[in-house]
């Protein structure tokens, strides 16, 4: 997207948009008003409702899945371009317009878990801990978002078993210190 | 920024940085080329040696203070608005100059935390856990960025005292097991 909308100098503005699609820069405009308006626009439309929600039937594993499918979504090189055009031009709106459902997504992840009886970490942690990571390693940086690495974001969120058995064990064992 | 460096459309071009410089356009274009160029080289200059490395003694007590350094710097709204427009027109150039020297200055942390004969987590966890949120939330949200929440960060990336000791004797306890 960034190579095909662009003018000379690399700028995607209306009138490039509007000779792309054949119509009068006025069109376009007459619509969106700015460019800014027109990729928040896009960006909702391409990051809203188009990843499903996953059920594993654990928490780890739809963890796992989720941030396996964000990783290969922002691998995507037409969509990283739209994310860092969106966010450069689209302000809050379009900051807000390309995180779409992610957020909504792990919440829905988050309260499954909690309807399975167990008791999740917080969306503001999971956050922090999952969508953060995959977000900041694809729009800033060169690193590849492999599905080993996205596993392994979930593995520090995630405490293992035997991790949580050994302080549920320990934590017992001071209680019952006199 | 955003608000005096924009056209009519909102949008951010040389003409418009030539007509807020008092120069012609053509001056800007045969020192930069393009928007994003110009950009990157701003957000170079701006994000390159300005955070000064935090020397407090302890890991925990660098990272907290790097963490609220770079929290309350990513609240400016000059500084927002040219991240998110470098990002979004300066392309991978931009990004890297967004990123500025903010990945060595944690490694630099976590050096000087080996030379206090520690074992420091690694650089790529450190990112993931610290630097990635602090990005993630100023640029895609609208949350605050709060010293208790960036100190939060560190919290959950290095283990209590406590609960290192805890580990350990877990740890001793199991290996004189027969």
């Amino acid at each position: 997207m960034k190579d095909l909308l662009t003018d000379e100098a690399g700028e995607l503005t209306i009138p490039v948009v509007a000779s792309r699609a054949g119509v009068h820069a006025t069109t376009v405009y007459r619509r969106w008003g700015s460019i800014g308006e027109l990729l928040a626009d896009v960006a909702t439309s391409r990051f809203t409702g188009d990843i499903v929600v996953p059920d594993t039937g654990t928490l780890r594993g739809d963890l796992e899945r989720y941030a396996s499918d964000l990783a290969k979504d922002l691998c995507d090189p037409d969509t990283l371009a739209l994310v860092r055009a969106t966010i450069g031009i689209g302000g809050e709106q379009g900051a807000a317009a390309c995180r779409g459902e992610r957020q909504q997504q792990l919440e829905a992840i988050l309260e499954r878990e909690q309807a399975r009886g167990h008791e999740p970490p917080a969306l503001e942690r999971t956050t922090d801990a999952v969508l953060a990571p995959l977000y900041y390693r694809a729009v800033f940086t060169n690193e590849p978002l492999t599905s080993a690495w996205a596993h392994g974001l979930v593995s520090h969120l995630l405490p293992t078993a035997t991790a949580t058995a050994t302080a549920a064990a320990t934590a017992t064992t001071a209680e019952s210190r006199p």
